[in-house]
């Protein structure tokens, strides 16, 4: 039976890796990894490096395939669809993959940046392809440091205050409208800042970029002060990197409850 | 000027440290644990199986404390004093152990299950005692696997769904209602099975107790079903072991969006 595991690695720090990421890696004989263009070159390198760190020898194949084009300029209602399209388009090169490349007997593995339980479709495309029933295989979930924990632990606060809730959301939910019953919101996924929208509003942000790496940009504080900052520094550093990955918590007043 | 890492040490699973934590555990002088009684016995010798583990030639020192009694039986709205006068009874202890166990030049300790960041108190004390300024020191935050990871990890699914949000809450807090503007959400703390108010609703559960130890238990269907196989199941341990530790991701219908 082929055996995948899908490894969460961390949000950008190697050293977060946990034992039992290492030891996954060190038990794969087939890494499917998809490019996703020359943006997200910087990101490619660093799992290799993961691997040459960890994987002695370099008793390993790394399987590569383009990832499918996904139409991002579907708003609203159409969102949804076209995320599903995706998936699907996504699922037929998984499927390829897996019974191409990945013997009988051997393990493969997927590397998730973060942790795969956040925002991220591969589990979601496993099952897909398990439904499909054309290829079988067992897969496990190595959980990872997601950038949600890299990045208060960074700011050194934590995620809710004593007794409360927290969300985590995207930049699109964010831009309809605070969420409600909850004063701490983690936004993910945000291209337009919509964090920008509170910014007359008693709210603390904690933002960072390229969390964990030696590109880290952190900023915080009262977000009518913060804002203009980081839509500064945001713009800089996707003009210098060529992309960005950032993420950040809003906290509302009153401080403490 | 004394150095302390507050570190996640992941939901009980030792392969769940990260090599940041394990850095961290044998940068470490003075570890700083705080006896809760005899039902945690298991978890002080699982964290002390860990400082054996990755700390060669046990050269560490431990400080051991007594936990401040917590008025459990506060309810409603003096929930939050409560707390707040368990906190600076808390605070009272980790300043007394810093300043008199850690020398200046030391690096300390605090371990924490799961990730500092959620319902984790360690950082509100940190902060508090710096305000008090009766002893200095710098501090960092190692993120952990917290348990909602581990949980949805070990059943192989997502938090969230596909472009939507999930909120992280209390027992308490959803025996008040569930929550609104989202259909998954996250259970902690939840010491009287609050989702059996919901379990006529349209509600997966993902529920799991001692994740990632061998005594670990899991459970997940639609919530009608699982819901009394689950208590009797929580029944059973809490007796056996004298203590439980449990977390659930409730999932509303309809399935996929």
């Amino acid at each position: 039976m082929r055996e995948i595991h899908v490894i969460g690695i961390g949000a950008g720090d190697p050293d977060q890796l946990t034992l039992q990421a290492v030891r996954a890696l060190r038990s794969t004989d087939v890494f499917f990894i998809l490019d996703k263009g020359e943006a997200k070159a910087d990101l490619t390198r660093l799992r290799r490096d993961m691997l040459d760190t960890h994987v002695p020898g370099g008793a390993y194949r790394v399987v590569e395939a383009r990832d499918p084009e996904r139409d991002r300029t579907a708003g609203g209602p159409a969102y949804s669809p076209a995320v599903g399209d995706w998936r699907s388009a996504r699922a037929d090169i998984y499927e390829r993959m897996i019974s191409e490349e990945l013997g009988e007997d051997q393990t493969g593995a997927f590397l998730v940046w973060g942790d795969p339980a956040l925002y991220d479709s591969t589990i979601g495309i496993l099952e897909e392809i398990l439904e499909r029933g054309r290829v079988a295989f067992d897969y496990d979930v190595v959980p990872g440091i997601s950038s949600v924990s890299a990045l208060v632990a960074r700011h050194r606060t934590g995620l809710n205050r004593v007794a409360r809730p927290v969300q985590i959301t995207t930049g699109r939910r964010l831009a309809e409208g605070f969420p409600e019953g909850v004063d701490d919101v983690v936004v993910m996924l945000d291209a337009h800042q919509s964090f920008r929208a509170y910014a007359d509003q008693d709210i603390d942000i904690y933002w960072g970029a390229y969390i964990g790496t030696p590109d880290e940009i952190l900023v915080s504080g009262p977000l009518a002060e913060a804002a203009p900052r980081i839509e500064r520094l945001r713009a800089e550093a996707r003009e210098r990197k060529g992309w960005i990955m950032d993420t950040y918590l809003l906290r509302r007043g009153p401080a403490e409850g």
